[in-house]
């Protein structure tokens, strides 16, 4: 059976270099970065390797980037390790509600510790108002984590406009951003867009699970959350995962190679949104300015996990809202206004580089044979 | 050049069996386990059975056993996370000075947060007495956390008696063991040794960096110290590091079948202890019955670090302390009372079912010039 995986904001495929990348470390230079013998510094040097690599495609130094298990590793210390060592700055936290989980749960800890959070609503496009935010920030605020690019809908933020508000506020507060379904798909670039910490995952990018990275900008302090031996810089002990570290940065080269994915997948999506217009039962949620990458869909009376079983039957993977939320009604589109029936009949297509039109066509046959099929019953 | 690598107790060359497994999942079965569709089901599938391997191989339940990302975060997360889920029955912690880094610094945390913790001094064989234990056990006692086998010298405790003494003592403590340099080399069966939590990691035993487990006794609440989505039933949130995991799944299969390795290791120690016994400059620093996989040494008026690098450019790889405490002067060492000039020179040789006579023939001769050399300047 044809398999058509369109479920790529989940997980992707690992790709090739980043198999070779994991497999060297795993059967030749598997020593510890912390072993002092010729061994242990080989696999150090790898380690730098692939620090220089995300660090490259980021713009900033080597030293500002430590690897984390995940995204939400990332995110969690990112997050509670810098509140913690702002606190004395001041109490109040700016995010949104459309966030992931691995950030509004971390929020909801600080909640917990007598931090002020403050939800930012997005409109009926999932965008979050820049005025609204400005007019959160003050003196008091010390952290403002925005995600850069939602995981359900694709609806993104403009980044870089805002340090320029915090320092007009003359506000304390640094900027962290959730790029994990934004890095590899919109330019990121910390400098220029004035971030101060940016969490990254692999295994969006078709690198391995089990490893992440977090941009901190140099100088910041955060207080660790995990405690152990001094791996990178203490913010993150415990041995290196070296065979997803090195599969992340072969990632990373084949993203750089591949300099017109995007441009493919903008049409990948816009032919599947021509596709998709034909059919009276569909309705798009994402918005048109949306990442290409994701596609939000709802289909008329049919409920989510009905359509991602008929689809999944056929060898076609979608997801029925994000994989992280299991089993619960969609926040972000609860927050966006769309009505209960649409949300529960919502299905996410994402795309990736290793996609075709022959796969569009494909789902689109079957997603039409659903609708006149699931629809009698 | 002929490589002999002797560092097993720091990481380990990733097996076939592993290697296979990891490559499996990351090339054909990739989907997100929490995923609903074909492909998230079989990646959830897998987890499953490796998660049913794990369990098997120490006796518990499959749902006893949770998935982090290495041997600190299952430390940590046995540690603060019960001390928070335990605070209510009482504030004393017993564990002891000889612990890892995870532990240790873990415990520090514990500290300022106001628990009192008790560390119990080794003899000078690195042994915990049992009866000191005893008399510091109470019922303000909520958490008990010992090394099952020292990662420098491989002195280890007899775990099974402990959970008797405790209810003798009528306390409320837990039995937590960092079991890193333990699982697959002495025999763990968590039911007959009364633990409530062990700690592993994959890479001690030729599986991936990137991956440990904590095993949780039924019933036991531990309170989460990451935030996200409901992965490994919420205490470690995050996408599971699959390839990671089917990896430690493949080492545990060889470790099955390899029956005995670890008699082979024994007879390999005992080779090498006896070719050692022949240099007067050397000085065994592990005790007589310390796990054969492990063998601290101190080569008379050399530093660590210069016979490790005059070993390390022949191809022999040991350990100038252990690779977690990098340039500090080993705490073990220093508790079981060794001198300091036997300290700064100790190196850790560490063995695996992969060496052989050969090796240590090679490895007995280059440090035998090695003395000769470098006692010159």
């Amino acid at each position: 059976m044809r398999e058509v995986y369109l479920d790529n904001s989940a997980t992707t495929r690992v790709c090739d270099t980043a198999l070779s990348e994991t497999m060297e470390v795993m059967r030749e230079n598997y020593g510890n970065p912390s072993s002092g013998h010729l061994k242990g510094v080989q696999a150090e040097n790898t380690l730098d390797l692939c620090r220089k690599t995300v660090a490259k495609f980021i713009n900033c130094d080597s030293k500002e980037i430590y690897f984390t298990s995940g995204g939400t590793q990332s995110n969690n210390i990112a997050i509670l390790g810098s509140a913690a060592a702002r606190r004395h700055l001041g109490n109040k936290i700016i995010t949104t509600s459309i966030e992931h989980s691995s950030v509004l749960r971390a929020m909801e800890k600080l909640e917990k510790q007598g931090f002020k959070v403050v939800y930012l609503k997005p409109d009926k496009y999932g965008a979050i108002s820049l005025s609204k935010l400005a007019s959160e920030i003050d003196k008091s605020t010390i952290l403002i984590s925005l995600m850069f690019v939602n995981n359900e809908i694709g609806s993104f933020i403009d980044i870089s406009k805002i340090k320029k508000i915090i320092q007009i506020k003359n506000s304390p507060a640094i900027l962290h951003t959730d790029a994990v379904q934004a890095f590899g798909k919109v330019p990121v670039n910390v400098k220029a867009q004035g971030i101060d910490m940016l969490s990254m995952s692999a295994h969006k990018i078709h690198g391995p699970k089990g490893v992440g990275a977090l941009y901190v900008s140099k100088g910041l302090r955060i207080e660790p959350i995990l405690f152990g031996g001094g791996q990178e810089s203490g913010l993150i002990p415990g041995t290196e995962p070296m065979p997803a570290i090195a599969g992340f940065r072969g990632a990373v080269i084949e993203l750089m190679k591949n300099k017109n994915s995007q441009t493919r997948i903008g049409e990948i999506n816009k032919y599947c949104r021509r596709l998709l217009a034909k059919n009276n039962s569909v309705r798009i949620n994402s918005p048109q300015n949306a990442i290409s990458n994701i596609l939000n869909i709802s289909v008329k009376r049919i409920k989510s996990e009905t359509m991602m079983n008929f689809l999944s039957s056929h060898g076609i993977y979608v997801s029925n809202g994000s994989a992280c939320s299991k089993g619960k009604r969609s926040h972000v589109l609860t927050a966006i206004g769309l009505p209960d029936e649409w949300i529960d009949s919502s299905i996410r297509i994402s795309f990736s580089r290793f996609n075709t039109k022959e796969d569009i066509d494909y789902f689109i046959k079957y997603l039409n044979e659903g609708i006149n099929k699931l629809i009698k019953f």
